[in-house]
């Protein structure tokens, strides 16, 4: 944290107040920023604080109550500080996608990391093999043989090893091998390299499937298979890598790769993403979805609670029905549902944020500008603050450079930065 | 130019090479990375050097041929490198969309910004009034009386005075006053503010229109208000600015604004943004009926050229028909047609990339992954290189911090870094 703490907040980013020259990560919240002031530039990312809390709290219960661990997918926020946070509240390590992904946490003190793809390509390799740091523990996963030989080859002419999970798909799906013979080829491919590949466990991707029974089938599969591999000794560490759940599946993920027998040691990593900041959109409806049907999550009770939004400001009233926000694909995702109107401040008028009534939507959006249809008498006006709610939050931070927390008064109490 | 060079290259992005510690911008080139030899992480965003300049000098004869003046939407890159290229090649200033974006230009030597938006929330008017430099010309945009006030209480309680264009828009669309009963209240709020608030010109965005005709006639109107409007001696300066065009209908908005007589001075500014590196999507459809219709053009001959790509890794071939490509929402403008395969690679074997048949095309994407439809009897492998053209170019840009510039060899013979 030390580290994170002592980067520079950027005197050219968005969504800031005015940043004195050398102000680092720590010193954010002396600088005594007020959202409801308009201490800060908007369009702006906030997280709250307390709903952050919430939400790392839950999971850690969660993930307790079933005896697994946690591998947060950090491609979601891509925020080492908020990686931090993970690992305080209980996760095993953070998942990420890409090689550079993990070169920015490893270099911001992430010290394991499981990979949830093929590491494909020299330029990418090289990140990881120039990795030169004992403590760092990394995993990544294989489907194919033609990238087991090219890591092969690689590794050992660097004179390493590299650590890999094999991983299955499903047929119409994303990567992962669909069959044995595939399977097979990559078993024997791993058998070319036994100073370079070390298989050390299996891993799927389920968020593909959209029906409970099928992500169920398609895990007892996966644990028949990886119960074979046991029998035929194909792993080279004595603690087998189950991983699953990057995805808001993960409730069901849980259900059936906890406490299962495969023969050997099993460390079983869930990798659920979006838990941190939750939405309202994709996200709340898997929530739903999980109360539903989880006997340990209705058991605990309260929900995940979205902990990000984004202000922005009423940049025109051209017509009475219509208020153009500053606002745009610039600064929100909108693949999954557009923003959705939360809260209304007008600056110097209103004592507090007003729920907004769902008479108002976003009905499209631009690089910079989004359309927000209003009743014909609204009062709503050039200058207002107007907060979003946001679905698919993955796609929402990667338009961010830094986003800011706020506690529950609206006092800007901190900064984490993102790394995309 | 210097400074710009002198800005240290992360350590901690994507689509790069191994970068030393300590490496500048104007290192980069002297690093010897290749973009086939695999020196560089993919994914990465490649701008070509020759075709940039291709295109720079395309349309710095276009604008002197109509006589007029190119502000260059700089919210496209967001690159003060490719501001300085665009004001190296005849542009007048940059235009740009945010006050955060003004603020990253002007920190970085640009000293002429027209904000085409209004300047809206005392966090973004602080920004623009913090700018201390007698060397830094500034207007920006109104359409609300409500607006015009808030700017006149700002920028007096600073003792400082703020230069705006009067925008006009048409019904239906986006910003932009609608009628003339909007048009008086702001001419009415501009008296109250006359040390604070200066009216210099006029602003339209035509880029909601869809009909060449339907531009035309809002262009002409623009115009015969202008010319009241002079006749109102409603401007605060000598010279009148006119400006529109930040979009592809630049060529028409060249055709019916330039060597018009309003009856005062005139500044003619136009402010295409995607011209630097064009597309092969909804710019090349415009760029097409503007060859066709526009004289100027036609003579020229020459169109523009993409100038931007995206090379990816084939990260898994789950299924004869299938690739799935380590490119994603991440990396891609995905709003406006999905990348297109365009070049063919294969590391140490290939002898140089081969145009791809187009029988393979993208179908679907995902945060760090593609859907690549290819033919069953495809023999695209893992590892090979795939470099895809891209359509909208903005959202594309606001994926990379940097992107590398390279020659017809793909030796990378710089980087230009963003500042979204």
């Amino acid at each position: 944290m030390k580290q994170l703490e002592q980067r520079l907040i950027s005197l050219e980013g968005k969504g800031l107040g005015a940043v004195p020259a050398g102000c680092r990560q720590a010193d954010v919240a002396g600088l005594g920023w007020n959202l409801l002031n308009e201490d800060v530039s908007l369009p702006v990312a906030v997280l709250s604080q307390s709903r952050l809390r919430h939400n790392l709290q839950w999971m850690q219960t969660f993930i307790a109550r079933y005896g697994v661990q946690l591998a947060p997918h950090g491609k979601t926020t891509m925020s080492p500080s908020l990686f931090q946070l993970q690992l305080d509240h209980g996760a095993w390590g953070i998942t990420l996608a890409t090689a550079p992904q993990v070169q920015a946490a490893w270099r911001n003190g992430i010290k394991r990391v499981l990979m949830a793809n093929q590491l494909v390509g020299q330029g990418n390799m090289a990140i990881i093999a120039n990795i030169e740091d004992a403590d760092f523990s990394f995993c990544c996963i294989v489907d194919s043989a033609d990238n087991v030989d090219a890591l092969g080859r690689y590794f050992a002419s660097r004179g390493k090893a590299i650590r890999v999970l094999l991983e299955y798909g499903v047929s119409g799906g994303r990567t992962g091998i669909r069959d044995q013979e595939q399977e097979a080829a990559i078993l024997e491919a791993v058998k070319r390299w036994p100073q370079a590949v070390k298989l050390i466990g299996v891993e799927v991707y389920e968020g593909v499937l959209k029906q409970d029974a099928d992500v169920r089938r398609f895990l007892r599969h996966v644990l028949d298979r990886t119960r074979v591999l046991v029998s035929q000794s194909s792993f080279a560490e004595p603690e087998v890598i189950l991983s699953g759940a990057g995805s808001a599946w993960y409730d069901v993920v849980a259900e059936e790769f906890s406490h299962q027998d495969v023969g050997q040691a099993l460390q079983v990593i869930l990798r659920p993403g979006c838990y941190l900041t939750h939405d309202v959109g994709i996200y709340r409806d898997a929530d739903k979805r999980i109360h539903a049907s989880n006997a340990i999550a209705r058991e605990m009770g309260q929900s995940l609670l979205p902990a990000l939004q984004l202000w922005a400001c009423v940049q025109s009233r051209p017509e009475p029905n219509l208020a153009i926000i500053a606002l745009g694909k610039r600064d929100a995702a909108f693949d999954a549902g557009y923003p959705v109107p939360a809260l209304h401040y007008r600056p110097g008028v209103s004592v507090s944020p007003q729920v907004m009534a769902d008479d108002s939507a976003i009905t499209s959006m631009m690089d910079q500008h989004a359309f927000m249809q209003v009743p014909p008498d609204s009062d709503i006006k050039v200058g207002d603050m107007i907060a979003f709610d946001v679905s698919h939050p993955c796609l929402t931070f990667d338009k961010w450079r830094q986003l800011l927390l706020v506690d529950d008064r609206y006092e800007i109490v901190g900064a984490v930065e993102t790394l995309f």
